[in-house]
């Protein structure tokens, strides 16, 4: 599996994704799942991608060859005028990319071939934006309701998400809590693991603000992994009492 | 879906479940899912349930029946020497409906109708048991090094249970943390609801020790969840903060 976020700060987007690939427990590779290309004072976009490794893989590589060969293949992630142009562009890939893997085989060999992607970023003057893109090609857009989407293992990571995610927030507390929510994912699935990488893209910046991988011993993830036990412990104990007899 | 949690602690057993069922989400109502048996000062045991709910209420009105006409119907949970012949008992009743309803429409029907159960209790002067019933009707026991079980929608409560759960914590404190657990899933997926039901048998006492339905609106459930959000703001607070420069 894979866990993977981004989100929608007022202040710019935020993406960070783990590394861990498997084919059962007994085949576990680690794999770079989040991809950034930008343009100086023109484009800064960033793909995340969770499934079969095969698909995203062959995805990157159909971007990043059209982007070689400009003069021989259309269209390309360099020239796209808006990011929902840059959505498009993905998700017919993606799916050329699955139909082609599954050939005659069937919607059932096709799902073994399916990935899912996130694509944030920002062209020229237009705002930045986060996609959500589906195996068949099509795509939801983060809004003020939903301004983050989560793929892969979300299930451990998500009640931090709701309890502490605020679009106000600065990049560091997103950072502190996106270390939380992976943690927690991480202590609970063996298919989730550190080296975690992060990219922070400041809005109208049109270059790539800050980029980072944690390592599995990287201080500040060890102290927030360790730190979070009695942060808890401490929160824990600041609620008030169950009181079975009416006694509190 | 179900959300539904038993403990081991050193002083007893707890256990707690929510109350919606589904077929679809246009298709939401409210039942049981936790059953108590108890002969005082002989034994108290008690099944909690989830998946198909015409699976798990078949199976405990097979218990139930036998239990009103005992000189026709064999084995019954009355009789039972060991909290371990009740688990074979309840596995090979889960398994026979199971088989009953699916009937000879080959294994992907019969996942439709399956179902999966945790048992728990103490008969006489055996020690209290833990157990986890599959569909196929065989089993799992809780040990030390893992004293609880989780049925349904795990994954959003399972954080908290991975950091705070300890086996010598008082009931107060296990139900607090229990409350919590639930509160994440319930925030997370439409599919877990109050009313939850709670059960406390405190170990050797071979009687329901406590009994308490939560209801949406309970005063405890409300100050839990709702002191949540402050309490892990705080604690949130106390980590150090990311210095993506190095400049903390």
């Amino acid at each position: 599996m894979t866990y993977c976020v981004a989100l929608q700060l007022n202040s710019g987007l935020v993406f960070m994704s783990d590394t861990r690939t498997n084919g059962g427990v007994d085949n576990i590779n680690k794999f770079r799942k989040m991809y950034t290309w930008s343009v100086p004072g023109d484009r800064v976009i960033t793909i995340l991608s969770a499934g079969n490794l095969a698909t995203t893989q062959a995805v990157i590589s159909h971007l990043e060859d059209r982007m070689k060969l400009p003069e021989y293949r259309e269209p390309i992630l360099s020239k796209a005028l808006t990011m929902f142009e840059v959505a498009q562009m993905v998700g017919e890939i993606l799916a050329d990319v699955i139909r082609s893997s599954s050939g005659d085989s069937g919607q059932q060999a096709a799902s073994a071939f399916n990935a899912t992607l996130i694509v944030g970023g920002q062209i020229s003057t237009s705002e930045s934006r986060i996609f959500m893109i589906y195996p068949e090609g099509n795509f939801i857009e983060a809004s003020e309701d939903t301004p983050y989407f989560q793929l892969g293992e979300t299930k451990y990571g998500r009640p931090i998400l709701v309890r502490a995610f605020d679009q106000n927030m600065s990049f560091e507390d997103a950072v502190k809590m996106l270390l939380l929510s992976f943690d927690s994912t991480i202590k609970a699935n063996l298919s989730v693991s550190a080296p975690l990488d992060l990219m922070y893209y400041e809005n109208n910046s049109l270059q790539v603000t800050y980029q980072h991988r944690f390592e599995e011993d990287d201080p500040y993830l060890l102290q927030v992994s360790h730190g979070w036990g009695d942060a808890l412990k401490m929160a824990f104990d600041t609620l008030p009492n169950f009181a079975p007899y009416g006694t509190n």
